[in-house]
C-alpha cells in the first residue's frame, strides 16, 4: 500500500512511477504496472535484475527455437507499450499462451535483450501464477486489424484493442486535466441533476424518466392475480351492510346489551368499509394512470413530469450566483434521432460559469483551458498521442501544439459574416447561403477555423435571433454576448455567453420569444435578488477527444455509446 | 490570465492564492478571490497596502458614525470567511448596501484594521463597481438562522447560506481528492454508461428511459391536425385506382402514343401510392404503441426497455478485463418510495475495479482511498471542517483524524455475528434478530464500528445466499469473497467484492440463484477469453459527505436532491 501520510497535494505528481529508479512499486495487487517499467526515462534497462510480478493480455505470441521457449507481447493497458516476456516450454504449455487475448499472471526477472533488439528490457519467466485461456476459434478479436465499425458490435471487449485502449487513456488524461485546471483557478465542482423538471432553453429533444410503465405492469400482474370485484360483488357486499343495519336495529329495539349492540355496530362498520375498499378497488384500470384523457404524472415517482437534462448550465448559475467560480462536468442527453457521426443521445459536457466576469473573461477561461488540455497531452500522453499520429490521424499531435502555442483569433459574428461573403465573391463555394442573420453552419466555421485563419478563431456577439433568451444583450439591441469556439478538426468546440443579469431585460426577452416565465420563475429570482454579472461556456467533451485523437466517429471515442436503436450493455 | 507555459502537472498545487506574498492573481475576470486573501499565513495583513477590486454577496451590515460609513461582512463563497469591506456614505446608498443578500462589486484598498478587531485585514471602498440590490421583504432568506429543511424549499438559493456553502466546498474537494488518489495510483477514469440496457444484480427498482410519451403526444397531435382518412376516403381512392387502369387500357387499345400512355401510367402509379399512404395511415392510434396487449418497446428510442444505471459496476469490469486498473464515478438511480433521510433517487457513486486482484488487495485499496480523502480534508479544508465541527457535529474533525490515522479491523462475517451474539447475551437490544445467515442491519453495522470497536472495520466472507451472483465464491463453498467497510456515524460506507472469474462457478450460481443468463453473455465473455482475478468496491459518495460534514439528511449534501415527489429545478 501507499504511504499517504505526507500531504495529499504534495502528493499529485506521484503517479506510478517511483522516483526512486531501483524501485518498483505494486499498487493494490502483487503486481507492478507494465507503465512503471516502460515509461522511465531508460525505457526500463536500469531495471534489470530485478525479480517481479506481471499481469496482462498477450497481444502477440510466438513460439521460436523449436518450440523450446515462446516470445510473448503482453500489455497491461497501463501504457500503450507491450512488455516482452520470454517462456520457456518447462513452465507451461506454450501452445495455449500464444493465442492473441490470453491472460496472464507471471513472476519473473527484468533482463537486457541481446543487442539489437528494439525493446530496452524484457522479462525471462520463472513462474506462470494464473493464466486466463481463450480458444482462438471463438475468440471474437482475432489478431487481424479489425475496423472501429466492427469493433462497436463488440463493446465489452473493445477495449482491449490498442486505439481503443489509447482513446481510454487519452480521454481519461483530459478529464483530470479538466478538473485539474478548475481545481488550479479556484473553481468548485459542483454536481448539477441528472434528472430534471427543467428544460433548459428547450434546447432539444429530451429523454422522459418514468416510473409509469414499471407501475402499470404491477398493477396489471396484481389485477391478473387479484381481479377487481364486480359489480354484483358489490351489490352483494352492499346487502350484507343493508343485514347488518338490520342487526343493529334490532338489537337495539329488542334493548340488547350494550356489549351486544357494540360487536353489532363493529360489523357493520366493517361491511361498510368493505364496501368502500371494493369500490375504490373496482375503479383500477390497467395501464398508464390517464386522467381527461392525458397521461396523469401526478402518479408518476416525481408527481410531474421528468427529463434527462440537456444541460447543467442553468443550475449552475444558481451556484455562481453564491460561490463565484464554479463548473459542472456530467453527463447529458438528447433524444434526437440523428444517424451521424457526431452525435451521441448520452454525452458528457464541461460547463464553468463564472460570476463578476464579462464576455471577455469568458473568452480567457475557454481559451486557458483549451490550450491546458493541449499542452496536458503534450506532457503526459505522449505515447498514446503518437500511436494515434502513427494509426489514425497524422497532424493530430502538430494540431495540439500549434493550438497550445497560438492565441486565438477574435472576430465579431459579424465580421465573420462578412469574411464568408468575400470567399463566396472570390469563388468559394459553400452549401448554405451567407447572409447577416444566419446560424453558422459546420461548413462555415470550418472554413474559418482550417481554411482562413488556420488557427482556433473565437467568434462573438451573435445575432439575439438565433441565440437563446439568456444570453446578455447588447447595448446595439440587435446581438447578444455570446461567443463560440472554433477548432480545426471539429469546428465548434465550445459555445458560451455572458448571462443576462438584467431583471428587465431578461423578462422582455422571454416574452419577446414567447416563452413561459412561470418556468423559470427561480431562475428570475437569481437576478431579483443580488444579481450579478456571469457567464459561462459549454465544452463537449467528445468533442474534445475527437479533436485530440484524430477519430472520426464520435461513437469510438466514449466507453459506451447510446444512439438511435442502440444502448448495449 | 495565468501563465500555462510550465507542464500543467506542476502547477497542481498552485490553486488560486499566489506563491508571491505581494501579489494577488485575479481569476478570468478583474477581482480577487476572497480565499486568495483570508487564506495566506498572515490572514492577510501583509498585503495591507494594495489597491483590489473584490466581488461577493453582503453577509451583514451595518451602518455606523451616524451613518458616515457602513461595516459589510462581504462572501464570495471562494471561503467560509467573509472579507470585512467599508463603505462611505458619499460612496453609495448605505441602505442599500446593508441588506444581507446584496452583490457588491468594488474597488479598494486593503488596510490594516484598528487594534483589537478579529479580522486581519479589512477593505476600504474607493468606488463601487456594481450592486445587485435585495428588497429584504421579499428576499426569500433572511438573516435569521434558517433550518436545512427550510432551504430545500429554496434549492436554488440555498448555496448562499453559510453551512451549504461548506458542504459544497468540502464535497468539492472529496471529488478532487478521488480523481487525485485513483490517477496517482495509475487508475484511469471510465466513465460508465447512464443509460442501461443491463441491471446490475437486479440491484432495485430502476427508472424507466423513454421518449414513447412524447412520441405518442406528437402523433396526437398530428392526428388531431390532419386527421387519417376514414375507410370511405379510401374506398374513393381506391376508385381513382379504377378509374387511372381504365386510363390506361383504353390509351392502350387506342395505341395511343408512348408518351400518353406513359403519363397515364405514372398517373395510374401515384394513385396507387395515395391508397398505400392512406392505409397506412389509418392504421394509426393515438397513445403509446401497442403490441399483443403489451408495450411496443420496439418503437421506443433505443428500441427496447431502456433504464438509468443503479451502477456501473459491471459496465466497468469490461474495462478492468483489459486496462487492469480503472474507475468509474458518476450518477446512478434508485427508483425506490424511500422517503428516509439516507435514501436519495440520484446519487454518486465511486466504483474502482482492478484486475490481478484479490479480495485482500480490495480491501487495502478501499483502506487507503478512504484515508486518503479524510487526510486531504484534514489538510485542505480546514476552515470549512471547523465551520462544521462549530456548527453541526463537534465530533466530525476527531472522527477524520482518528479514520486516517488508525489502521481499520478486520474481521469475518461469522466473527462480527458472533460478537453480536455475545453482545445480545451480554444484554445489548438489538430491533433485528441476530444468526449467521442474516444480512447485517444498520443497527449491528453501527454496533460494530461505533461501539465494540469504535474504529473502522472491514467485514469479510458474507453468506454466499444474501450476496449477489458475480461475487466469488469461497472454497467453503459457504460463503462469498465480499466486503464492506463501516465506519462511525453512517455504517456502511463501502460495498465490495472479489468477482467470480471462474466461468463454470459464475454459470452454477447464475442458474442457483434462478437468473436468466442471456442478459449477462457480454459478462460472461469476459470470463470465456482472458479471464482474470479480479475485485472492486463502490463508495457512496453522499454517505462520505455525510461522514465527513456530520450532516444529518443526504438531501443537504447533493446540490439538487432527488427523492419521490421532488425534482426541483
Amino acid at each position: 500500500m501507499a504511504d499517504d501520510s505526507t500531504p495529499p497535494s504534495a502528493q499529485l505528481a506521484a503517479v506510478t512511477v517511483s522516483d526512486d529508479a531501483s524501485v518498483l512499486k505494486a499498487e493494490f495487487s502483487d503486481r507492478v504496472l507494465i507503465r512503471s517499467i516502460i515509461s522511465r526515462p531508460d525505457g526500463g534497462s536500469g531495471l534489470a535484475g530485478q525479480k517481479i510480478r506481471i499481469g496482462g493480455w498477450v497481444k502477440t505470441g510466438r513460439k521460436a527455437d523449436k518450440d523450446a521457449f515462446a516470445f510473448l507481447e503482453l500489455n497491461d493497458g497501463s501504457c500503450a507499450s507491450n512488455l516482452q516476456v520470454i517462456v520457456k516450454a518447462d513452465k507451461y504449455d506454450l501452445g495455449q499462451l500464444v493465442q492473441t487475448g490470453t491472460c496472464l499472471s507471471v513472476d519473473g526477472v527484468l533482463k537486457l535483450p541481446p543487442d539489437g533488439k528494439k525493446q530496452k528490457v524484457e522479462l525471462d519467466v520463472d513462474k506462470v501464477i494464473h493464466v486466463g485461456p481463450v480458444d482462438p476459434a471463438k475468440y471474437p478479436l482475432p489478431k487481424t486489424r479489425l475496423t472501429l465499425e466492427f469493433l462497436r458490435d463488440h463493446v465489452h471487449l473493445r477495449s482491449r484493442t490498442n486505439t481503443i485502449s489509447a482513446v481510454t487513456r487519452i480521454r481519461n488524461a483530459l478529464a483530470f486535466a479538466t478538473h485539474s485546471f478548475f481545481h488550479k483557478h479556484g473553481f468548485l465542482y459542483v454536481q448539477t441533476p441528472i434528472i430534471t423538471t427543467s428544460d433548459c432553453e428547450g434546447a432539444g429533444e429530451m429523454f422522459q424518466v418514468t416510473t409509469s410503465f414499471s407501475e402499470a405492469e404491477k398493477l396489471e400482474k396484481d389485477l391478473i392475480e387479484n381481479p377487481p370485484p364486480s359489480e354484483a360483488d358489490i351489490e352483494a357486499a352492499k346487502l350484507i351492510i343493508k343485514e347488518r343495519g338490520d342487526d343493529v336495529a334490532q338489537l337495539k329495539s329488542a334493548k340488547a346489551s350494550k356489549q351486544e349492540i357494540g360487536a353489532a355496530v363493529a360489523e357493520l362498520k366493517k361491511a361498510k368499509d368493505n364496501v368502500l375498499k371494493m369500490e375504490e378497488r373496482s375503479k383500477l384500470k390497467p395501464g398508464i394512470p390517464q386522467k381527461d384523457g392525458k397521461v396523469d404524472y401526478t402518479q408518476d415517482f416525481f408527481a410531474r413530469q421528468a427529463f434527462l437534462t440537456v444541460s447543467g448550465q442553468l443550475q449552475v448559475e444558481s451556484y455562481a450566483c453564491a460561490l463565484s467560480s464554479v463548473y459542472t462536468f456530467g453527463p447529458t442527453f438528447r433524444a434526437e434521432n440523428s444517424h451521424t457521426s457526431r452525435h451521441l443521445a448520452e454525452f458528457w459536457m464541461v460547463e464553468p460559469e463564472i460570476a463578476f466576469a464579462e464576455l471577455e473573461d469568458d473568452m480567457n477561461c475557454a481559451e486557458a483551458y483549451v490550450k491546458f488540455l493541449c499542452q496536458w497531452l503534450l506532457d503526459d500522453c505522449r505515447e498514446d498521442m503518437q500511436f494515434m499520429a502513427d494509426k489514425i490521424d497524422k497532424t493530430c499531435i502538430d494540431r495540439l501544439t500549434m493550438v497550445a502555442k497560438t492565441p486565438f483569433k477574435r472576430i465579431t459574428y459579424t465580421e465573420a459574416v462578412d469574411l464568408l461573403i468575400d470567399a463566396v465573391k472570390k469563388g468559394k463555394k459553400f452549401e448554405n447561403h451567407v447572409e447577416w442573420g444566419i446560424d453558422l453552419a459546420s461548413e462555415h466555421e470550418r472554413y474559418l477555423t482550417e481554411v482562413l485563419f488556420q488557427k482556433p478563431v473565437i467568434v462573438y456577439n451573435y445575432p439575439k435571433g438565433i441565440k437563446a433568451f439568456y444570453m446578455r444583450l447588447n447595448d446595439d439591441l440587435k446581438t447578444v454576448a455570446a461567443m463560440d469556439v472554433l477548432v480545426p478538426k471539429v469546428g465548434e468546440l465550445i459555445g458560451g455567453s455572458q448571462r443576462e443579469e438584467r431583471y428587465d431585460v431578461i423578462m422582455s426577452r422571454i416574452e419577446e420569444m414567447g416563452l413561459p416565465a412561470e418556468p423559470y420563475e427561480w431562475y428570475l429570482d437569481l437576478r431579483r435578488f443580488g444579481t450579478v454579472k456571469h457567464c459561462g461556456f459549454g465544452l463537449g467533451f467528445e468533442r474534445m477527444v475527437l479533436f485530440a485523437t484524430g477519430i472520426d466517429n464520435i461513437r469510438d471515442v466514449i466507453p459506451f455509446p447510446r444512439y438511435p436503436g442502440r444502448a448495449d450493455l
